[in-house]
């Protein structure tokens, strides 16, 4: 794939509605999934019925790497030759947009939604790559500071690739924006602003080690700005 | 549908993993649902193909209304008799867990997973409710001190409606728990929280009204206990 500034716009990425608010841009849709770890995986179970499970993701380069277990139902059919056509989607709320009137109430958000054919990572440089992504794609650092997987273990994990190639944002960061003729209502409007937040770390009653530098004034989105 | 204690569970409903973490009691159920507003809705395309949205939701008694435009995709197909298959998954996360080991590593999280046939409200009625409930499932109390939709924006609002029949929970609420061949390992294992906060309000410049009662220290969950 050629390292273009945008991603190709294809009809199932070219959203219905509010097209202004979508983006192809690579930096823009990279800057929404590195500031997240948790997505929701779509795909469809033998009877074609949709389901949505979520699950960690890290994106290193074009690629998103999905985490789960070889039992697991997403990640049995990736094995299979053909891949698993899957829908990728990490939603960030930014705020509660509280208007004059019910209807045009809203919500800020960032939203990156990536379709494609998911296929199981199974070869070992790459599988580690993407496991060290995974744990530094939550907490960036700790993937240098902590066991790696043995070989019993590997044997029970498994990783799904998306290669990042039908995928768009959408982003909606606005005011409370009444419509003139609500302007003089008596009900308040504007936004509330909604964060993710991580709290003081809780140490294993096991643990005799310091608190890392790594997990110091720990914060989402902290480490990559 | 009776009111019974217990959701049916059905194969569907039953993880192939950490089943002991499954449940399906009405009560924890619906007290996930209630934590929270932002679904992620899966469905297919008219190719069969998975997609997921992020959409606000509300949950009254035994239903889900899911919000969306009559324009857009997953609506028009709910228009249809039969109903849109869908699965609505609503996912908390409450803390990262970091264990000595990059295997054992996890999220404590809650989580339910709903699926079924959706169908567009069309009932005036219900319609007023399921609008009332989703602008109150975000904001408890909004409902009252705002401008209900007129005529011409119920025509640009779509609402479907999920009865919750075949759902479940998932819910991970455990310590660090290190493997006993690791507990000597030099690394930090323990709970690093995760909550979502709001922020102060923002008014609107338009805005002349006070601050009302049910913004005054608003924290997600907070009026629901």
């Amino acid at each position: 794939m050629s390292e273009t500034a945008s991603y190709a716009r294809t009809p199932r990425t070219t959203p219905t509605r509010y097209r202004d608010r979508a983006t192809w841009e690579r930096a823009e849709i990279h800057a929404v999934l590195d500031s997240a770890w948790l997505c929701h995986l779509g795909f469809t179970d033998e009877q074609g019925r949709p389901v949505v499970l979520p699950t960690i993701y890290a994106r290193v380069g074009d690629r998103l790497y999905l985490h789960g277990s070889t039992g697991s139902r997403p990640l049995r059919t990736a094995g299979r030759s053909a891949g698993l056509p899957v829908c990728v989607t990490v939603t960030q709320v930014d705020a509660l947009v509280l208007t004059k009137s019910a209807f045009n109430h809203s919500v800020n958000f960032r939203s990156v939604v990536a379709h494609g054919l998911a296929e199981q990572v199974t070869d070992p440089a790459e599988l580690a790559v993407a496991l060290d992504a995974l744990v530094d794609q939550a907490v960036p650092g700790r993937a240098a500071d902590c066991r790696p997987a043995n070989t019993k273990e590997l044997a029970q994990t498994a990783v799904i690739r998306l290669v990042l190639d039908e995928v768009s944002a959408k982003i909606r960061q606005d005011g409370a924006d009444d419509d003139p003729a609500d302007e003089q209502l008596p009900h308040w409007s504007g936004l509330v602003p909604v964060r993710t937040v991580y709290g003081a770390p809780q140490p294993h009653p096991g643990t005799t080690r310091e608190l890392p530098g790594y997990l110091a004034d720990f914060q989402p989105g902290g480490p990559r700005g």
